[in-house]
C-alpha cells in the first residue's frame, strides 16, 4: 500500500514521477524529493523555486522542509537565496544530529560546503510580476502579501515509511528573512509513521498560530481519519482567529494516514489537490468548505486547460 | 490574579521585577518584556543575550519569540547579531499584521529601521569561553554542542490575559544561520488566555519533533492541570525519541493556567525554574524526574550562593 497527497495544482507533474516510484516499491524519501524537486524546477509555478516571486528587496528567498515519519528527523532551511533545490538542502540536513534548522546566510553556506547546485532563481517572468505588483501597489489597485502558494506533500511508501515536504517562495513582497510555517515543525508539515501526516499552505503567519498540521496528526491519533481530522482543525483555528481577530488568513491542508486514507480541508475557495494511492491514478480536485464541510470535485478538462493556460500566457510589463 | 514562571535559575532578577509590574495591575506584556530583558542585559549569563556564547564563527546569533495569548499574536526572531534586546524586537514584531518572523539580516534591517539599540553582544569572557571550548575539542574532552539554556517565561496579569516568551544564544559553537526551538511557534512557546501557556528549553532539534509547548497547552484545555501537562508531554516525548532514535536531548517545560496554577518538568536532573503569583513571592525550584513524575524542591541558600559564585567566577584562557 502506498500513497502520496500535495496542495495545489501545481503538484501534478510531481506527483505522476513520485507514483512511478512508489509503485516500483521506491521509498517514501526518495518519491517525495523527486515529486518537489520536480514543482521547484518548472519555471513558470510562481510561488516555489525557480521562478519563485521574489521579496520586497527582488530577492528570490526559499522555505523548505523535509521530515522522516519513522524517526522524526526534520531538516529545514528559511530566506535561502541562489540554490536550485531548497527541498534536497533541507533532506540533507534532516541527517545531521543537530543544526537541523539553518537560514539565510547559514543556510547557503552549508548548501555550498555540501555541493548544491547554485542558481538565480529569479526570472524573467518573475521580475516582469514584480514590476507590475509594484505599478499596482502604487497605484493602490492590490494590496502587497497576496498569493502565497506552497506545495507540501505526505508519502506512504509500501514498507509503510511516511514522509512530509514543503518548498515555497513564500509571501509576495515580503521582507527580507521572512519566515512562513513551510519550515516550522508542526505548523507547515508534521508526520509520525505510527499515525499519518499532515502539510497546511495559506498565510503562514495564521497557520503558526494554531500549529495546524500537529493538530491534524494528533486528530488522527485520537482516531479520527484524515477528513474528519482536516476539517476539524481548518474550522476550529478559523473559528479562532476570527473570533480573537476579525478574521482568519487562508488555512488549506491536506493529510493522509498510515493506510493511505486522505483528506483536505480549507476555508477559501479554488483550492486545488492532487492525490495519487495504489488504488488511484493521480487525481486533482478541487475542495469547497460548505458549512464547515469540505465537498471535493475532480477538476474537469477544461479547468485544467485553463489553469496551465493561465501559468504560461505572456504577461506584458505594465 | 496574577502569576510568572520562567525557565532556570537565571530568569530570578528578571522575575522580582516583573512582579513589580504585576503586584500593582501591570500588563503582562510589559512584565514579560522586563523579565526577559534583564536576562538579555546580565553579561554573566552564557547563553541569553548580552555574553551568549558564540557560534562556531565566534558570532553571537540570537533567537527570540513574544506571543500574545489574547490575539495569538506572535513576533519571532532567528540567527540575529548586534542587537541588546531580541525579545523587544520580536515584541515589536508581534504587532505587524504580516512578517512576524524574521531571520538573519532581514531582522537585523527590521531592527535598525525601528530604532533598536546596536550592541556587540561578544564579550571578553564569552571569547574566553570560546577558545576554551575550542582547545577542549580539539583534545576531545567534550562535545560541541553542550549548554542550551533558553530563558522561556509564561506570564497572567490581573486583567487575565497571558504572554509568552522566549530568547536564547542557542547551543554554543552552533553552525552560523541555526535556529533552535525558541522563535518556533508550539515548539519553543505557545500561549492561550483562554488555557494557559508553555515554554521549553533543552535540545531545539529534539523539542521541535514534539511541538511540545503546543501539546501542553492542548492538555490543559483538555481539563488537566499544568503539572500534570507538563509530564505527559515530557514523558511522552521522552520515550518516543528513545524508542526510534535510541536516545532523547534534553527537554525541560513550565507552564502556567489561566487560574495562576503552574507545572514544570524535565528529562534531565538539576533544571531550576523560578515562579512568583499573587499567593507566592519569587522562588527558585530545582526539579528531578523520579519514574515518570517530577518533585519540585526549593532551592537551597547554598546552592543559591553557589550557582552565582560559579556564573560569576574568574576563567583562565587554556
Amino acid at each position: 500500500m502506498w500513497g502520496i497527497i500535495a496542495t495545489w495544482r501545481m503538484a501534478l507533474e510531481g506527483i505522476e514521477e513520485a507514483e512511478k516510484i512508489l509503485i516500483q516499491d521506491g521509498k517514501a524519501s526518495q518519491a517525495i524529493e523527486t515529486a518537489i524537486r520536480n514543482v521547484e524546477d518548472f519555471p513558470y509555478y510562481k510561488s516555489v523555486g525557480y521562478g519563485g516571486l521574489p521579496n520586497e528587496a527582488m530577492e528570490v528567498e526559499l522555505d523548505a522542509a523535509y521530515m522522516d515519519g519513522d524517526t522524526l528527523d526534520i531538516g529545514a532551511i528559511g530566506a535561502i537565496k541562489d540554490f536550485a533545490n531548497p527541498i534536497s538542502i533541507a533532506k540533507r540536513l534532516s541527517k545531521e544530529k543537530v543544526n537541523n534548522m539553518l537560514v539565510g546566510y547559514g543556510a547557503e553556506k552549508f548548501a555550498y560546503d555540501e555541493g548544491f547546485e547554485s542558481k538565480n532563481m529569479l526570472t524573467d517572468r518573475a521580475k516582469i510580476h514584480y514590476h507590475n505588483r509594484q505599478q499596482e501597489i502604487l497605484q493602490q489597485q492590490i494590496k502587497p502579501y497576496d498569493g502565497h502558494d506552497t506545495v507540501g506533500m505526505v508519502c506512504l511508501d509500501n514498507d509503510g515509511k511516511m514522509t512530509a515536504a514543503t518548498s515555497t517562495s513564500g509571501l509576495f513582497m515580503k521582507k527580507q528573512g521572512r519566515i512562513g510555517d513551510s519550515p516550522i515543525s508542526g505548523s507547515g508539515f508534521y508526520v509520525d509513521s505510527k499515525v499519518g501526516g499532515a502539510t497546511a499552505t495559506g498565510l503562514g503567519e495564521d497557520l503558526m498560530k494554531g500549529c495546524i498540521s500537529y493538530e491534524i496528526v494528533r486528530l488522527m491519533k485520537e482516531g479520527k481519519n484524515p477528513q474528519q481530522a482536516c476539517e476539524i482543525a481548518v474550522n476550529q483555528l478559523d473559528k479562532e482567529l476570527k473570533e480573537r481577530r476579525g478574521e482568519a488568513g487562508d488555512i488549506s491542508v491536506v493529510a493522509m494516514n498510515n493506510k493511505g486514507e486522505w483528506g483536505a480541508a480549507t476555508n477559501i475557495s479554488g483550492f486545488s489537490f492532487v492525490v495519487a494511492t495504489d488504488t488511484q491514478e493521480p487525481i486533482v480536485y478541487l475542495t469547497k468548505n460548505i458549512n464547515g464541510q469540505c465537498i471535493h470535485e475532480k477538476a474537469s478538462e477544461e479547468w485544467l486547460n485553463e489553469y496551465m493556460q493561465e501559468r504560461m500566457k505572456p504577461i506584458i510589463k505594465k
